[in-house]
C-alpha cells in the first residue's frame, strides 16, 4: 500500500464485472444485456443532441428524463432521482441512507457489489440467508437493522419476490429504508413503485441496462419519498453536479416514452427464455424459477467452473461465481433464438 | 432532517454549479463553457456508435480513451484515469487519497467544489489565502498537511502559477499527494503532465469540458504515478465499474486526437480574451492575468452583483460569486466575438 492511500483503500475489494470482450463473434451471454437493440425512438433523440450544443452543460437535474419516468409510472416527478447507472445511484443511496449504527441486511445469494459499497463507506452489514429454494423469506428481515436491500427478482438467482412480501418487510422495518433494486423487474415481476407513496422508507431502484437496452449509455434511477430523494440529491450534488451527459439525457428519456418497443423486446426475451429452460431441462438441467433476462442453472452431471470453461472455448460466455452454495451453478443470460440455439448446439456438443 | 438519513447528509452543503437557462437566446457567458462546438472528428466517433451497439456495457476501463490521452501526452497508459466529468475524478481522489488526519490544505479564493468534497468525505481542512494580488504564494504550503489541492489557472481568478512555483510546492511535501486541477490549462498555461515521473507525489487532474468543449458528455481524467492512479481505480470500481459510456469513450478519444480543431479553438478563446480584457479597461475595469477561458474583473465605481443583474436583463448571463474577498468581482466566460461584443454594448448602455 502507498502512503498516499487513504488508509480504507488499502482494505478495498472492489466489484468484479462480467467480462467485455472485444472479439465481437462471442455469443455474449455473461453479463444479462438486452439481445435486442434499443428504441428506434431513443437513437433519433441521441442523434438530435449530437452537435454543437455538446459544448454546453447538461442540465444538472436531468428534469427531462425525471418527468418521462414520471409520466411512464404516473407519479410526480420530485419521487424521481437520476443517476450514471444504477450502480451510481446505489452508491449514493448506500452513502446517503445506510450509514447506521446498525448493520445493513441483505441476502447471502444476491448482487456482488453490495458488500463493495459497503466497504467503500464503512457500513457494516449481516448477510441473511436465502432459503433452501433460495428464496427470500420475508420473516427473517424482521431484527434490528439500519436499512435492508435486495434485488427483485434477485440477481443472480433470477427468482421474485411478490409484493406482498415486500410490503411484509416493509411493515416490519417503518425505521429502515428498503431499498428494492429492481434491475430485472420488467422481465415477468410487478414493480414496487405503486407502493412508494403508502410506504416513506420505500426507495426502488431501476437501470436501463436491461429492459431499455441501454447498458452502453449508463443511466439509472431511484424513485421514493421526497424525503429519501432528497437523500440522494444532497449526496449527488456534493459529488458531481451532472452525471448524466446530454445524450443520456434525450435517449433514457425517449426510451421511456417508447412503450411499444419496450413490451415488445420485453416479451420476445420472456418467451425465448421459456424455450430455453424447456430445452436445457430436456437436456438434463435444473433451473432456478426467473422473472429475470436471465437463468440461473445447474446440471447434476457436470461441474460448472468445467462447464463455463469449455463453453467459452466454443465461442459462448456464460457467468460462473465462485461463492458458496452457487459454485455448481450458471447464469445465462437470455440472448436471441440464434444466440440459445448455439448455446444448446455447445452444451449438445458436450453431451455427445 | 429525516430519520432515515445517514447523520452527515443533514450537514451537507451542495456545490450549486452556474445557471443553466432554458432560454436559448441569452448570451451565456456564466459558466465557461467553449464558445466553439466540439471536433467533428469527435462528432463522427459519436455518430458511430450511436445505434444496437449500445445494448452493451461500455469497456469498464475505457482503454480506447486512455490510450489516446497517452499518445497526446507521450506518457504509459497507466499513469490515467477517466471519469466522468472531472468533477467526479476529483470525488475519487479526495476519498482515496486526501482522508488523513492532518488537514488539507487549498487556496482560500479557488473552485468552492472543494469543501464539499471535504463534507462529504469527513476530510478536515484548511484554507490558505492567496496574497494581495490573488496569487497563490508556493512557500505558504510549507506547513503540515494531508494533501494539497489548488487549480492551475486557479478559479475564479484565472491565475497562473508556474511550473517552477509548482515543483517547490512538490518538493516541500514529499509525503502529500499534490492535486493540480489543471481545466483550464490549455487556455495559455504549460501543464504538470510532465513532471508526473519526478514527482510520485503530483496528481493532474483535466477535464474535456472546457478546452475541447464537451461539457455536455461528461469526461473527466487524471495523470500520475501508477500508485496513486491504482488508489482512483479502487474507488472507482467500489463505486461505479462503467462511469463512462460507450458514446463518451469513442467521442473523447476523438476529441484528443484532432490536434487541429483543438489548437485552433483555444487560440481564438485566447485571442479574444486579450481583446476582451483590452476593451472592458477602455470602460474603467481591472481584470486579473487571466490564463484561462473566462476572466475576473471589477469596476471602481460599480457593485458587482447589482451590475450582474442588470446584464442579465439585458440578456447576458456572467457569474457573480457573494464570498469575502471577490464579491466585488464578477466572472465573465470568453464568448464568441459576437458574444463579446453584445457584453461590451449592455456595458455602454449600462455607462450611457
Amino acid at each position: 500500500m502507498s502512503r498516499f492511500w487513504s488508509p480504507f483503500v488499502k482494505n478495498l475489494v472492489p466489484y468484479v464485472p462480467g467480462e467485455q470482450p472485444k472479439l465481437s463473434r462471442l455469443v455474449k451471454l455473461n453479463t444479462n444485456e438486452n439481445p435486442y437493440g434499443p428504441s428506434p425512438l431513443a437513437l433519433a433523440a441521441m442523434q438530435a443532441e449530437l452537435g454543437d450544443s455538446l459544448r454546453l452543460y447538461p442540465d444538472p437535474n436531468g428534469e427531462h428524463l425525471k418527468q418521462a419516468v414520471a409520466d411512464y409510472y404516473s407519479i410526480q416527478p420530485d419521487r424521481v432521482f437520476v443517476g450514471n447507472g444504477s450502480d451510481e445511484v446505489l452508491a449514493h443511496a448506500f452513502q446517503g441512507l445506510f450509514q447506521h449504527d446498525k448493520p445493513l441486511l441483505f441476502p447471502d445469494i444476491t448482487y456482488s457489489f453490495y458488500p463493495v459499497y459497503c466497504g467503500l463507506y464503512g457500513i457494516s452489514f449481516e448477510t441473511v440467508a436465502l432459503d433452501e429454494n433460495f428464496q427470500i423469506r420475508a420473516e427473517d428481515y424482521a431484527r434490528p437493522n439500519g436499512g435492508i436491500v435486495f434485488p427483485n427478482p434477485n440477481a443472480p438467482t433470477g427468482c421474485l419476490l411478490p409484493l406482498v412480501a415486500i410490503e411484509r418487510i416493509l411493515q416490519a422495518n417503518p425505521d429502515s429504508v428498503v431499498l428494492v433494486d429492481e434491475a430485472y423487474i420488467d422481465f415477468g415481476g410487478e414493480t414496487a413503485v405503486g407502493l412508494v407513496d403508502r410506504y416513506p422508507n420505500l426507495l426502488v431502484c431501476q437501470t436501463l441496462s436491461k429492459s431499455r437496452s441501454l447498458a452502453g449509455l449508463r443511466v439509472g434511477l431511484a424513485i421514493g419519498h421526497p424525503e429519501l430523494i432528497e437523500a440522494l440529491e444532497r449526496v449527488k450534488n456534493s459529488f458531481n453536479s451532472y452525471p448524466l451527459d446530454r445524450l443520456a439525457i434525450a435517449g433514457a428519456a425517449a426510451a421511456f416514452a417508447d412503450r411499444e418497443h419496450f413490451s415488445r423486446t420485453c416479451n420476445a426475451v420472456i418467451d425465448s427464455r421459456e424455450r430455453l429452460v424447456a430445452a436445457l431441462q430436456v437436456l438434463g438441467f435444473e433451473a432456478l424459477p426467473s422473472a429475470a433476462n436471465f437463468i440461473f442453472v445447474r446440471h447434476p452431471a457436470w461441474d460448472a467452473a468445467q462447464l463455463a470453461a469449455t463453453l467459452r472455448e466454443q465461442g459462448v460466455i456464460v457467468r460462473h461465481f465462485k461463492h458458496p452454495r452457487i459454485e455448481q451453478f450458471l447464469r445465462i443470460t437470455i440472448g436471441t433464438p440464434e444466440q440459445n440455439q448455439a448455446l444448446l448446439d455447445a452444451l449438445a456438443g458436450q453431451q455427445g
